[in-house]
């Protein structure tokens, strides 16, 4: 797996959630018409979640330098930060599962400005297969494999089914060339080594909180 | 802000997601009757997420040594990751936006193991305000301070909300006393130092995959 696109570039994906946050406070930057910014600004954009002189590390590390006392020009900031992180394209959704969760990803994607596409829905429940929402037809999961190829596959599976069912959905998508995972499950998954799986486990993400609360008492 | 509770241990965030991960493993293997436990095998528990390298680094720094050739004894491990991670305590929360988003985290909670306890729900809706959930009301959101003061507070919002009402609501669970929130909405909030938001951007995590996919063209 090479992780490296833009010649001389290479990233651990431990940077990648900050340069995210970069490209969406440059979003929002942008917008505004601003077309210079320093790094103390955009650490004030990223609500101080990072620091400007962490910023300028990560930005020169990228072969990029801001200019003393002016700043990062934004256009060129950002297409290299859309590059990099593979937001300058579209990419094809599959979510399986749509009840409360799979509802609320696809609507919240749905309208972002990123170019997440829902190409697919999947569930098993007989009064949610079939339902329509924007265009597309809730598919039964048991037609995973033959929905994929008459639509042309996705690129990403998102996960918003039961933990008991997360592993074998997991196994199919991937067996059906899907190479990126996102699981909300809280199962860790086993893929396939080209298969990348990211999980989210909202308990986990609790845990980081409640060890802070137990610390800070 | 301490960040310690056992004597002579003391973690950075980075950490937790780790730990956490771990007591899940070890709450299966607990169920499974299971009592002593390698480092090999609890990452494969993890999925390989970890090798079992990084978890004998993890537990040595908690001063747990496994006991070479025979491994972690699975009880006291258990007792003591929740105690650390704050999950041998019950934590009353709060879901700010009970739409699709709120409603999937309010019942995947209420599944779950860790003493999670939902304690109040509100929304702005007038079609959702005044719906009952697991014998919880939907709230309105003007409510809110004397809702929380009425049931005795809580210790983590939740905001499942818009992004336009993120920044409002976060400022005002924060000044009715919540030092713990769990933000889904895109924007870097703004809390008092004394406030420990934790931001989690679908996006975000899901650029995270399109640059692995990116890289790997």
């Amino acid at each position: 797996m090479a992780m490296q696109r833009i010649p001389g570039v290479r990233l651990n994906e431990f940077n990648v959630p900050r340069l995210f946050l970069y490209h969406r406070a440059l979003v929002e930057v942008s917008k505004a018409g601003v077309s210079v910014v320093t790094s103390e600004s955009l650490a004030e954009l990223c609500a101080n979640d990072v620091t400007p002189t962490q910023i300028r590390k990560d930005l020169s590390q990228l072969g990029t330098l801001g200019r003393r006392g002016r700043g990062y020009e934004v256009a060129g900031l950002l297409e290299m930060l859309a590059r990099l992180l593979g937001l300058d394209q579209d990419w094809r959704i599959a979510i399986l599962g749509f009840g409360y969760l799979g509802h609320a990803l696809a609507t919240f994607l749905s309208y972002r400005e990123e170019r997440f596409r829902i190409a697919a829905l999947f569930d098993l429940a007989p009064d949610v297969v079939g339902q329509t929402w924007n265009d597309l037809t809730v598919r039964h999961i048991d037609d995973l494999e033959a929905t994929l190829r008459e639509q042309g596959g996705v690129d990403i599976a998102v996960l918003a089914v039961p933990s008991r069912a997360a592993q074998e959905v997991a196994g199919r998508v991937a067996a059906a060339g899907v190479d990126a995972i996102l699981n909300f499950a809280p199962v860790a998954l086993r893929v396939p080594e080209q298969v990348f799986a990211r999980n989210i486990d909202l308990a986990g993400e609790l845990s980081i909180l409640t060890h802070y609360l137990t610390g800070s008492e």
